[in-house]
């Protein structure tokens, strides 16, 4: 019974390494087509007509589908309405009708015996274009065109939360300190672009879909009412990804395209995104502007927060529809204490890929913008930024504490047990002081080194999840729950989860992860819940699967329940091993008439619901060392650290993993990943040349540390979810390492920190510097 | 809510009218393989050697497999264990070693290509064989070889059933009768031969097995066993299926052979059985060889019967065990008031083809030796045969009545209404004393005429089965349950159910029949069990739907739970017709956060698992006139009639056609059918040429009359199982109106009655009436 909290290797290993993966694209099927999508080459246009001829003409095409083919198909809905808020003219259909809004709005589908002729083909479908003005800046563009959204910069809406009187805060205030910041348009790119194969089977009435990786139910409950099926005709199965960051299996115009085309033609369709594609179908992430305003006593307590923000949404409002905003907004006062605040986000229209939620949506942001800004502040009242943090962080005496807002509807319980503790310990734990001395010491050797920090508020695991957990008559285990392998190794967290009820090994439990006609109902891998909710889902099911294996046993053993233990996969009398029996011939004897009631599954089978009345609030802290090349501009990050608590870690090593991969693509948003567009609208990263990831060479020793101290209140595991707190942190840290690097009296302004803007950082600094 | 009851068009018939049927010959597998199996041409013989090479060499052969790679593999287990009787040694395995025992037993398995390659390699398989004698009867052939069973005419074991004290019973006696009769070897020969198709995924460690379409649970359960996987590693699917009559989808060889081959090869593999293969390698039935002795009182009263009987079980025995002993055995008392009673029979093997459980497997034969001697017995009594049965007959002042045995552990409860009120209704009904007189009258004339009846006793709907039904977002209503579709249209069936509780057209309503993703357990369709006892679980769980789907609408509605009525798919306030909500938008509900708790399955959703306590028990009479013709011996049905108390009629339609098809394969079974051998165990029937099914011209226009007089205290529909009653009496009916045309004294002896036996009987009782 030492499974959760041991690292055992994934399960998952044993296939990937052997080439078994199950991608979607291995997924062949007989007679199967090949979709391609035709995509706006313009920002902003009004269709004027819509040449499909050739392309149909061309050897090897089956059907060529504009909008006119989809009439009377509704667009595809938000998954998570926001109270107040219509997205209902935003929505983006299928096929582009009338208009195209940005560079990779899909404007027809081709299909074809071969993906290489479906190319060709899609190439001859003839678009005939009238450009239109763009708006590209949330911001500056935000209402130009008020009296329609399809010019874009139209404010789909705004999202308001707020406490206390905060302006009656400010106007208290000793110190008040202000600043905009900008954080650059990146995106999760996963190593494997997105692709989907549909298979209609005319006999037996059903659609099996292979490729939805994020929220399958959710898929299949918009395909069906999108085609007109009924749920139980589609059948969603998991499939392996390269990757998913929260932009992976979405509802996106392709997952209807494809389901249809195999549902129209009766054949199965195939369509899998090419790199350019990506980077311009994808949902983007990120783009933000903010207004920032700190409110202090004159003993340096905060008293307030006003914050202001301008979300690029894009050129139209994809399924997660505010959450970003939401997200933002409702936690940008983090960890600190702060009697009254304020925070909106404006949400946008731009002739620009819409975005969606990438790993740690809003908290990258907002932890940014506030951890930026109070290293401004600390500098302008005179002390130490971590002495600033220290007075303002709540401790263990102020927690758990309520703050007076709901998050999707859920009040917002700040469950940590003590902010300020954690923060002292990390700090002398990565021994950021001697970092910070170092950092000095360059400096005054003439290197650019500086060293910053941030506290992280993070949050996980709303909403609810199922499971269930088998045993068979052979012994064999297997738990079915509605996550999704994206490559943080969830099939071997269920399995220790289980494994711990039996006492087996984690091998020999086997994992299904969202295969809708298996489980009839899962929420999806997001948000950093699949531990903290469909983990507490397959913990439930494997209690119920043992209590009803207590209650068969003890009468095939001659006991009572409460005597037997759980042993290596058996039930034995307490002191008496002998006196046992395993699991699968209690689960035999489960299936015979002695042991099935009516009203009662036969066997032994649980099924686990666990619905999460709140959120869990992991938090955390992290520190960055940097260098500036001052003739280039270039940032080198010389130390970087990440201290995580996360209530219990199911396995240490996966974890540890996790907060990894999330600081490095931390480090990609904040010193490299820029989807940059031209006047016109045009992407200027359309391939990994342009779009820049992080590699080993771009990277310093990352330090992480998981804390346990402070297991999360809400649910029997302990666990706070792990997924997004090594990303969160990224952009504040690094922004002020940059900033003590260059002594900046100011802040940085805007992410990400490419050498251009941090060349003109030097040469502001320097301008002012001689100015004195 | 009046879809129970009515006579709605099968559901089934839409796909099967257009060509897009399932039947397991229609999935093709991209690379599939053909399975053909090389059976011994020889009824009985040592194997010296097998050589495969020319088999192997030959084009398109991918693997020959003989006993020697099944090494360590164990022999098909019986699936319904026999107290006291240890099938081990009887037991067959996927491949014959070192013996071969019947014309048709399976001794190699060639994997090609291609299905005619396959069937040409086959034949390149070389035997060695020492042919060694053969036993051939089971009462003379019974312990011929006692020390070894591989002789055959082994006795396997006895199955006995007594009450009262039998042996005082016949010393009181007024009067006793006994007589000798047997049953022919004949069985279900659906129009459809057996066949199985299965598909290794290697990426996801699972098989896909498609044509299992009796005890998918069971035989996955087998297959998991003997390949060593687990369960939930192999998905049986549903096909459809063109008839099965009890004897397709129980476990054979080629169900090992074709998964077995499909783990080994990693490529899917195909088997269909052919004609001949069918006629020897499918489940024979039926043949026994009976005593029976009746005692009546000075009144004509049943004080006693005492029966023994041998049972063929063929060269092995098979998944069934014993449970055709058990039922001949342990129903022998038939719907009569019998105070003391002992019945056994001994099963023993022949080197013939193994028996199953086929159509009213026992009862066939109990009602026909009981009812023949209940005819033989009003002669020597000098009473009218309908008057013995009224006498005798157990009536309403005694039912329900605990007859002291136990079947398959439950408790033998007869929970019929009056069997003499149904006796006497129906031969009002269709006027069988003008039948007789009918007879009469062209006896008179010369012509070979007689009529006969008999009251039969049946049962149906023991153990258990799980159903769950389900209602979409979409409103669309789906039930899985653990049946399966072999012609009966048991989809419209349970859709019915299903209807009635929603108050929605059956065709809304979607069934999906054992397929073990979808639904973890069910029982599977023999028995006349799948409407009793899987019909009652889909209600069960169609009414958890309900209730939940009414405390949810209560709070939508502002209402309470009891208030709310079910009109067509919607919940409304009693009296308030406006106030309703469909139960689809009720479904949607119960994913928001408002509705789901913790514990509970999200979504609209039912589970229901429904355990019969003891079987049901259906009754009924049959009735034959019947004419010989003197030259040929050729018997000719003029009339039949059957009537049936089953309770109640789901759809009265479908039980007229099962009754109507029972009663046909009985006619088939009495008059026509015969799996003949010759001396040295080589059967006479391979061909449909040489097993005769009854053709419409054999067949006269056939009454069915359906009761509901009795509904089944036992369940919440109170239906009785309809599927085997058309045929447990035709022998004995039919037999009593030949023996009445004939003016026999003694029985007819045997079944069936072909024109050389009928002949024969005419001859002896020319001789005898010679004699006087």
């Amino acid at each position: 019974m030492n499974a959760i909290g041991a690292s055992v290797p994934r399960l998952e290993d044993d296939r990937l390494l052997r080439g078994l993966g199950r991608f979607h694209d291995e997924i062949v099927r007989p007679g199967q087509l090949w979709l391609r999508v035709v995509r706006s080459p313009v920002a902003h246009a009004r269709i004027r007509g819509i040449d499909t001829a050739a392309a149909a003409a061309h050897p090897g095409t089956v059907a060529v589908l504009t909008a006119a083919d989809l009439a009377g198909m509704p667009p595809v809905p938000v998954r998570q309405p926001a109270p107040g808020i219509d997205f209902t003219p935003y929505l983006q259909s299928a096929l582009a009708d009338g208009h195209v809004r940005y560079v990779g709005d899909p404007v027809a589908a081709v299909l074809s015996e071969d993906p290489y002729l479906a190319e060709d083909a899609a190439e001859l479908v003839a678009l005939d274009l009238e450009e239109l003005p763009v708006s590209l800046d949330a911001r500056t563009g935000a209402d130009l065109h008020p009296e329609s959204w399809r010019g874009a910069g139209a404010t789909v809406g705004t999202v308001d939360f707020a406490y206390g009187d905060v302006d009656a805060a400010f106007a208290a205030a000793a110190h008040t300190v202000t600043t905009d910041l900008r954080v650059g348009r990146h995106s999760g790119t996963p190593l494997e672009t997105r692709g989907l194969v549909a298979d209609w089977d005319a006999r037996a009435r059903r659609m099996t879909v292979w490729g939805a990786t994020k929220v399958p139910y959710v898929n299949r409950r918009i395909t069906a009412q999108m085609l007109g099926l009924a749920e139980h005709q589609i059948h969603m199965l998991e499939t392996d990804a390269g990757g998913s960051f929260g932009i992976r299996g979405e509802f996106y115009p392709e997952d209807l395209l494809v389901p249809l085309l195999a549902l129209r033609t009766g054949r199965p369709v195939k369509w899998t995104e090419d790199r350019t594609e990506h980077l311009v179908a994808a949902n983007h992430a990120r783009e933000q502007e903010h207004r920032i305003e700190l409110a202090f006593d004159a003993e340096h307590r905060l008293l307030g927060l006003r914050g202001e923000a301008w979300m690029d949404t894009g050129a139209y409002v994809r399924t997660h529809g505010a959450v970003v905003a939401v997200l933002t907004s409702a936690m940008m006062s983090g960890p600190y204490r702060i009697p009254a605040c304020r925070s909106r986000v404006h949400v946008v229209t731009t002739n620009k890929t819409p975005v969606g939620t990438y790993r740690a949506p809003g908290r990258f942001q907002h932890n940014f913008v506030r951890e930026h800004a109070m290293d401004l502040a600390a500098d302008r009242l005179g002390v130490d930024p971590v002495e600033l943090r220290r007075i303002n962080l709540l401790h263990g005496g102020e927690l758990p504490q309520q703050r007076p807002l709901h998050i999707f509807g859920a009040p917002m319980l700040l469950d940590g047990k003590d902010h300020l503790d954690h923060f002292d310990k990390s700090r002398e734990l990565f021994g950021y002081e001697a970092w910070r001395e170092e950092a000095r010491q360059a400096r005054t050797q003439g290197r650019l080194v500086g060293a910053g920090c941030a506290v992280i508020l993070e949050k996980a695991g709303l909403g609810h999840d199922s499971a269930v957990v088998d045993i068979g008559a052979t012994g064999a285990i297997r738990v079915a729950m509605g996550g999704a392998n994206v490559g943080q190794g969830v099939e071997t967290v269920m399995a220790q989860i289980v494994a711990e009820e039996f006492d087996v090994p984690t091998g020999s439990v086997a994992v299904v992860l969202s295969d809708t006609d298996i489980l009839a109902d899962g929420s999806g891998t997001f948000a950093s819940r699949t531990t903290v909710v469909g983990g507490t889902a397959v913990k439930l099911a494997a209690e119920q699967v043992l209590a009803k294996a207590r209650r068969v046993a003890a009468v095939l053993l001659g006991a009572e329940p409460e005597q037997l233990v759980v042993h290596a996969g058996c039930l034995a009398v307490d002191g008496e091993p002998e006196r046992r029996i395993a699991l699968g011939q209690v689960a035999a004897a489960c299936y015979t008439p002695q042991f099935v009631r009516t009203g009662e599954e036969p066997g032994l089978i649980g099924r686990g619901t666990y619905a999460a009345g709140a959120m869990t609030y992991p938090y955390g802290a992290h520190y960055a060392q940097a260098e500036v090349d001052p003739g280039t501009g270039a940032v080198r990050l010389l130390r970087y650290a990440v201290s995580y608590e996360i209530g219990r870690a199911v396995n240490p090593a996966l974890v540890h993993a996790q907060i990894l991969g999330g600081t490095v693509q931390g480090i990609g948003g904040t010193l490299l990943e820029d989807f940059r567009y031209d006047e016109r609208g045009l992407p200027l990263a359309t391939t990994l040349d342009e779009y820049r990831w992080p590699r080993a060479g771009d990277l310093p020793d990352i330090q992480v540390e998981i804390f346990e101290d402070a297991p999360a209140p809400g649910n029997p595991l302990g666990v706070r979810g792990a997924g997004e707190g090594g990303t969160a942190g990224v952009g504040a840290a690094v922004a002020n390492a940059v900033r003590d690097a260059l002594g900046l009296t100011g802040t940085v302004g805007a992410l990400p920190l490419h050498p251009d803007r941090v060349m003109a950082l030097i040469r502001a600094t320097d301008e002012e510097e001689e100015a004195i």
